[in-house]
């Protein structure tokens, strides 16, 4: 299904045409188009060229890795994630290599790797769904995540399914319009509040 | 100038050509342009649609406005970013609106927005260099941002020059090679540090 933004300027179909579905189809991703996405988000900047992003992933085939990874979802993305062909954590580096200083962008960085990832799958036909709500301190038991580091999303990777395959309760969450504030809100000029 | 990552995977070329320049050429972005970058970052995903995003900007030719957002720029900025025909500061709402909880993911989803917003200007032939080094208490008081919102990132909107054109600080950052770490080194499976 594709549901187009409703832009009022033109903006690349990669941009308009992403949402974040619910329902996935029973499809797997290839191995290619999953390489591919995380080299896309391996060329995200970031400051000082940290690379702060780090990723774990399971696949749908990998019964017991995916059901590890599953777990780390709270119950409500549980429920919906678990038909998704591919799941993955999103993992920040809290501070810089270098000199062990917290690096105040890291998560910043990390969303501009995920973005990066996320234009690469809609420009492939594929859907991502991004979550915030998962259980941080489990994802750091179960794959033993060191300390300054974090889990910060969870991201279910896969193709969008038909809404009417779907029960209510997602088929209306997928149907549902897109809304956006307007650039009025968040695009600001000479003070905050005042439109550019 | 294009500088193509040199990738191990094959990715979009608006992900694969953007890089950070630190020399622009002496030329406006249009208006038209302008409004589809931060359109681009408006229809971005975010944790409950909650769009923590917001933007400052200012051009060259507005010479005051200019002048204020450079200032909250850390000096090793302000040195090159002032030819920057377009400026931008990136603000994150640290709170949910709907219920004042913190939003844990406020700053990713404004990478998230940003990273939106560089593809679309990479594949308009646009480039972008984002940079932490701001003053954010300076950002602060010069727009009024209020509290519970901060500035994260600025953002130097243009196109990229000649590199031999510029002076040699310049001109060896900009010929520098793109560098990235191997997924191995970030894209893991079963545990921490297993490569996918």
């Amino acid at each position: 299904m594709i549901k187009h933004a409703k832009t009022e300027h033109p903006i690349q179909d990669f941009v308009a045409k992403r949402w974040s579905p619910y329902g996935f189809a029973v499809r797997d991703v290839s191995e290619a188009d999953l390489r591919s996405l995380f080299e896309a988000a391996r060329w995200a900047a970031s400051s000082f060229n940290e690379q702060p992003w780090n990723y774990i992933i399971a696949t749908r085939a990998q019964e017991t890795e995916f059901a590890r990874l599953l777990s780390c979802l709270v119950e409500a993305n549980q429920s919906w994630a678990k038909a998704a062909p591919v799941l993955a954590l999103g993992v920040a580096t809290l501070h810089f290599k270098r000199n062990n200083k917290p690096n105040r962008v890291a998560i910043h960085d990390l969303g501009l790797a995920t973005g990066n990832l996320v234009a690469e799958a809609t420009a492939r036909g594929l859907w991502v769904h991004q979550m915030a709500g998962i259980l941080r301190e489990r994802a750091r038991e179960i794959y033993a995540i060191p300390a300054g580091s974090e889990a910060v999303t969870a991201i279910a990777i896969g193709y969008a399914g038909d809404p009417e395959a779907f029960p209510e309760e997602i088929r209306e969450r997928d149907l549902a319009p897109r809304e956006r504030k307007p650039q009025r809100d968040f695009v600001f000029g000479a003070s905050w509040g005042d439109p550019f």
